[in-house]
Order: structure tokens, then C-alpha cells, then sequence
């Protein structure tokens, strides 16, 4: 047998995993902080409820991992978090709204392989059902900004809102494609200006339009933003009152188009502001008539939320940091199995992680084994130390040697 | 289309997904406090990886999903953790050993639902793959106890070695049908003496065999078991030494069998001392064999590990405690929303998880609200106790009212 992981899947070793439970950990707490409840959903579902219109839609539906369980039912893998929300609301008609609960979990999608997407992936997603006030807007882009800056990420939260751009698109004497235009728009990063003008040309748009159009796409002071349409002036007012409790944590960029059609109002990503990484580190919006739609009633479930991304952000992190393990000290016993357990036992009451040489081996093997495992300290418990009640502790990193107490060793690791 | 999870999966609501959460944080803390590394293997296995020999067997393999990718490939999804971890120690021959990780993730059954057995749980893993010494067995027990301490369950930590109750057979006069009467003793528990007596006589076992071996399982003072058998005399050695780590953590019982064929040591169960959960809420043991067969290769990857069981975890603290939400307090603006949003923020960077109305709805609706969420304190913020800098604070479980600053609130809260 030819030992290896499925096709679009790792596996994530220790000092890989370490960062992403770190920014886990972050998003938690930043989610938990601003009130929302943890949910779990399960990655099995009925494919007839990934499937159902308004789902996911059919270019989303390829790529989902079908199966049957014995009772010969089909199922699906999740590909993302969204719909099984909308699952969850549609079950529970006595949930209290507005209704703010995160899920951070793996979902599936059966797509080619290119650099960087996987067939198994992490989402990290915020999300407010049952409200259209802009103060929860307001909550998700501050949540996004304070996760980045405890990440210590530099990064920009660009924000539009997709009235807006409508009326943008009315305004420069656009009145067709305006799904199409705003798939183009949304490349404008990537494909730059004259790419978009290329595009924009091969699907009839006159010089005129597009002219009018990069101008106010261009315009990122909202002040001197002006738009007749009643849609733009909407959109206008809604990313005013956004701002007006954002202030300088976002920034207003008019281009920013957020492909996914299900969005109805605000729209953001998370950039880098410099780096590698030129993908979006998080990005969401409002989406305003999904749920309703997917369940086929006339109750709105207005929502808005944002979706982290695992993987750029851990990407980002370990470009920037090593850190390969959480044990704090490695006690090598020389002679002294016993008594080494119980030391173990106390550095760890005190909350240190502490790990032991468990294989009698020597000196430099162990001194090897605690490097190449990254671990900061090691402590030397022998028959001499014991008498002395102080044992010998190594800086890995300084070669440093001291000959401290048990005490002393605790209150030097823990600071 | 009706709306349901597919058969056996659940959602788990906010009130669960907490508890849940609390649970898995004193696990990671506990392990990596051990010592052990987090390690993420995928939830998507190759075929071939899942059914190969020394793997999970036929009966599990009954049970495994199956699916397909775009390529044709055979894929299936995980039923345990430790068949991805010896994939993983095969993969990195360079690997440093011993080898300690844990990995808490989700595992999937296509099996008959019975109470509480679902299609999909989680398993939460520790295990050193590298070492036969019995402090490694030792560090795990050690482990078990410390996680159920702090998780305040009053359990009992179960031991006993496969070599000796291989001895104990040999002792009885049984030289046949081994593996068959160990699951036979492993019921004894469940259907009594007189079932498992029953069961024995119908694998032709004599009286006088039956007799010397209940006698035997009965002993559960270690020093007065006496075993002339090779083996059984191993298996004794073992068991004195890691009580000699461990003394009254842990109790021996010569009748626990832990049904899977692949342990070859220390083997172990933790059950409530009382309580209506009586299945194991954790288990394990050595199994020095299995990932070397795995692989194929003469080079030997002794193991010992535990497996904590979320689900029967979580259903006993459940009926113990009532957490309902993570949110210390919530806002409600009269008239004030642009201020209650930055008061948010202050109550949040002083570490306090909060929330506030962003509905603008009334008074009593929005008590309501925090009361069915749980939440432990509203705040109101009138033009009044802006003015007076002072807020209105609720203990919505006594009831009582206070006018307190901000910090002063903040100073309650956190108490």
C-alpha cells in the first residue's frame, strides 16, 4: 500500500496546527465578546437540502461531495456554513432573533486544485439573522477589526455596499448586465483598468459609460459622492450611518464588488496591506433575502455576517512567527524516573506544560530531541540536584545554565 | 422540501455548543499541559487507507462512507483518529520519537442508531506512538485523572493488563477460545455472573474452569493475585510499576477486558461513580503492534493512548449545570444608540463579552430577550444616566437594580 492523504487534503503537523488553534482561539473570543453563541451543524446533510434553489446554486452544487448511507439516502458534504444556517432557522421557528451565532468549521468542495484551495477547508463565520439596523453592520466590521489588529495583522477593511454600486451603474447611463458588469468590476484588482475597460468593451458597453463608470469608481471620498439614482442614494445613506460608528477602522472603496449574487447591501473584504497574500484574509456582507428565499416564506431573515479564511491567515502568520510547540520545559531524569514524574507533576499543577524523557536515553540524544521539538527549556534532575533541592535548567536558545529551585524555575518560565 | 439533518446528526444549539466547547478547552489544556502536540489529519481518507489490513477491521469497514471524487477516485470518510495517525507516523519517517499528539475532530459511522449513537461524533484523542516504558502509560493516566478533576465528574479510573488476564486464563486452565472469553468477561459488568457463566458454558468451558476464573477476575487486590504464567507474570510487573506512579488515582480490576483485539498492555475504562451515564466516559490503553503491522514494516512503533468520549462527557455535565450563553451583559439604549455602541466597545476591550439591542425595539420586549438567551445582566442607557454618567445595572436573576458607573460595572461583572 502507497501511503498518502486524498487528493486536495493535508495533514497539519504540530508546529502547522499550532498556529491555526491560535487564531482559532482568537476568533472565538472576539466572536464570544460580541455576543455571538457558538452553533454546531453537521458536515453529513440531505442533499436535497444542499440542493434546494437558493442554496448554493449550480456551479457550487459540481463541486459537492455526494454519498448514500445504508438506508440508501443521498447525502452531501456541507460547502460552507450558509446554508446549513438557513437550515437551522428554518427548524427552529421559536428562535429569540435577532439571532447571532458563529460556526467555525470544515466544509468540502469537490473543485479543481489550485494553488492553495483545498478540497477540505476551514470557515470562520459571524452572522446576525432577524435585523436590517446598520449598527449590526457596524458590529461585524468592528469584530473583524478587532481580531486583526489582537492578530497583529496590518491590514485594510474595504467597504461598499451593493445599492450603492447599482446606482453607480445607473448613474454612468448603465441599465443591462449589471450582474455581469459587476463580476467584471470585482476583478478590477486583479485584471487592472484596462483589463475592465477590455471586458467591459467586449460586452457592448460604449465609451461614454465606461468613462463615467471608472470615474465614480473611483471616487473613495463618500462626501463627494453624488448619485441621483433612489437605489444609490439608499445605498449612500446606508454606508453613511455605518461609518458615522466606524470612523477610520474602514475604509470606503466604491470598486469593491464581493462577486457572490445573494448580497443586498453592505459589502467588505480584509486585505493585507502589505505581504504576500493578495486573497482576502475575511470578507461578508448583507444578504438580506436568502434565508426567506431558501425556505420559501413570506417572514424576512435579513443577515448580515462576515466569514474569516483558516488558511490565508494562518499562511500569513507563519510567514511571521515559529513557534513549534507549547511545552514550556523538558525535565531529562538521570537516574531518577521516580522523582522526575513527580516534578512533572508539580510544574504542571502550576499550569506549566511540562513534558519528560520517558526512554531512559542520554544526555545529548535528549538535548537533541527538546531542540528539535523547539522547546525552550530543559531541566536536568539528578541524584545530586535532588539533594541540592535546585536543579540545572538550559536556555535552548541563550546555552544558558542556572541552578535554580523548583520555585524559581516556575516563576522564570511563567514570565 | 422539508427541512431536517440527515439521519443520525444533530445540530447543537448555542446551550450545547457551550458545553461542548468547555469540555474540549480543558481537554487541549490538559494535553498540551502533558505535553502533547495538536496534530489535524483530514476528514477525507483514500479508500485504501481506511480498508487496509490492521486498520479498523471488516465489522468497522461495514460501517465506513464511501464516496467518489471527480477523478474517480475512492475516498472515505475517517471512523476513528488512530488509523489516521499511523497513516501519519508512515508518511514522516523522520518524525522525532517519541511521538505525542492529540487530535480532537469528527469521526463517521453509517451504523445502526441506537440511543445516543450517532452517524457522525467527535473522538478526542491522546497518544505517544514510540515507547513501551510504563511511565508513558503512567503520564496518560495521570492525564485522565486531571481532566475529569478539573471537569468536577466524581469517576472511577479502571485498570487492568491484557498479559495478565491472558495469565488469569491460563491460570483457570483455559488454553482455547482466548480472544472470545475476553469479550465474554468484558460483559460482566452488563449481564452479570450469571450470564457471563452462562456464556462460558456454552463455549464448553467446565465448571471447574468457570470457577478458577470468576474466582480470579474477583481479586482486585493486586498484591494477593498470584499468576505462575509467563505472561500473566509480565502483565503484573507492569501493573505494579505504573501503580507505583499512580497509587490511589486508580483502581485495578482484573475483569476489565476493553474489547478490541489490537491491546496488548495497560488497558483502561473511567466510569461515573454514579450517575445515569454508565457507559465509559473515557478508555484506552497499550497497543504496541498495531502501526507497525499497519505499515508493513519490521521497525516497531509501540503506543499507549486515551480516548475521551464528548458526547457521554457532555450529557453528564448537561444535567449537572445550565449555561446558556457566554454573554456577561446586555445593552439597551433608550434613545442613545450611537452611545450604547461605544460603551459596547469599552465593555469589551475591558475583556467583558457583551451585547446590546440593535433592534430599537421597546423595553420589556428586549428584557424578555435577555432572559431567554440567559444572559446574566442588563444595563440600560437613558439620556438621563448618560448625563448622570452612570448606568442602570440588572441582576436579572435577583432582580435587583443599581445605579453604577462604568467602571464599577465593569469591576461586577468580572467578579
Amino acid at each position: 500500500m502507497e501511503l498518502q492523504t486524498a487528493k486536495g487534503t493535508k495533514d497539519f503537523p504540530p508546529e502547522e496546527k499550532i498556529i491555526r488553534n491560535q487564531v482559532v482561539d482568537t476568533l472565538k473570543t472576539n466572536f464570544e465578546k460580541y455576543g455571538f453563541a457558538p452553533l454546531e451543524t453537521p458536515i453529513l446533510e440531505r442533499f436535497e437540502t444542499l440542493s434546494a434553489k437558493y442554496a448554493g446554486g449550480s456551479e457550487i452544487l459540481k463541486e459537492t461531495f455526494k454519498l448514500k448511507d445504508q438506508g440508501d439516502r443521498t447525502l452531501g458534504l456541507r460547502f460552507d456554513l450558509t446554508v446549513p444556517l438557513a437550515r437551522f432557522v428554518g427548524m427552529n421557528p421559536n428562535l429569540k432573533l435577532p439571532f447571532k451565532r458563529y460556526e467555525i468549521g470544515r466544509v468540502f468542495r469537490d473543485g479543481p486544485i489550485k494553488l492553495g484551495r483545498m478540497r477540505q477547508f476551514w470557515q470562520c463565520d459571524a452572522d446576525v439573522v432577524g435585523t436590517k439596523s446598520m449598527v449590526a453592520d457596524a458590529e461585524i466590521l468592528s469584530l473583524a477589526y478587532d481580531v486583526f489588529k489582537q492578530l497583529k495583522l496590518n491590514v485594510v477593511i474595504k467597504v461598499n455596499n451593493r445599492k450603492l454600486l447599482n446606482g453607480i451603474l445607473t448613474e454612468a447611463g448603465i441599465d443591462r448586465y449589471k450582474d455581469d458588469i459587476i463580476l467584471i468590476i470585482d476583478k478590477l484588482e486583479k485584471i487592472g483598468e484596462k483589463g475592465v475597460r477590455k471586458e467591459l468593451e467586449d460586452l457592448g458597453l460604449n465609451n461614454e459609460q465606461i468613462k463615467n463608470l471608472l470615474k465614480l469608481l473611483k471616487q473613495k471620498d463618500l462626501k463627494k459622492l453624488k448619485i441621483n439614482d433612489e437605489e444609490g442614494q439608499q445605498g449612500l445613506k446606508e454606508l453613511q450611518e455605518l461609518f458615522s460608528y466606524l470612523k477610520s477602522k474602514v475604509e470606503f472603496d466604491p470598486s469593491l464588488a464581493r462577486g457572490l449574487a445573494y448580497y443586498t447591501g453592505t459589502v467588505f473584504e480584509v486585505f493585507l496591506k502589505k505581504g504576500e497574500i493578495k486573497s482576502a484574509l475575511a470578507g461578508g456582507g448583507r444578504w438580506d433575502n436568502m434565508i426567506g428565499s431558501y425556505l420559501g416564506t413570506n417572514k424576512e431573515y435579513p443577515a448580515v455576517g462576515i466569514a474569516f479564511g483558516l488558511e490565508p491567515i494562518t499562511e500569513t502568520i507563519k510567514s511571521k512567527q515559529e513557534i513549534k510547540t507549547n511545552t514550556k520545559v523538558y525535565l531529562i531524569p538521570i537516574q531518577t524516573q521516580k522523582q522526575t514524574f513527580k516534578i512533572a507533576e508539580e510544574f504542571r499543577k502550576a499550569g506549566i506544560n511540562t513534558d519528560l524523557d520517558i526512554t531512559g536515553r542520554g544526555i545529548s540524544k535528549n538535548l537533541n530531541y527538546a531542540n528539535a521539538l523547539g522547546i525552550p527549556f530543559v531541566a536536568f534532575v539528578g541524584p545530586d540536584e535532588l539533594k541540592k533541592k535546585k536543579l540545572k535548567l538550559k536556555d535552548m536558545k541563550s546555552g544558558k545554565e542556572e541552578f535554580l529551585t523548583k520555585e524559581q524555575i516556575i516563576k522564570k518560565i511563567k514570565n
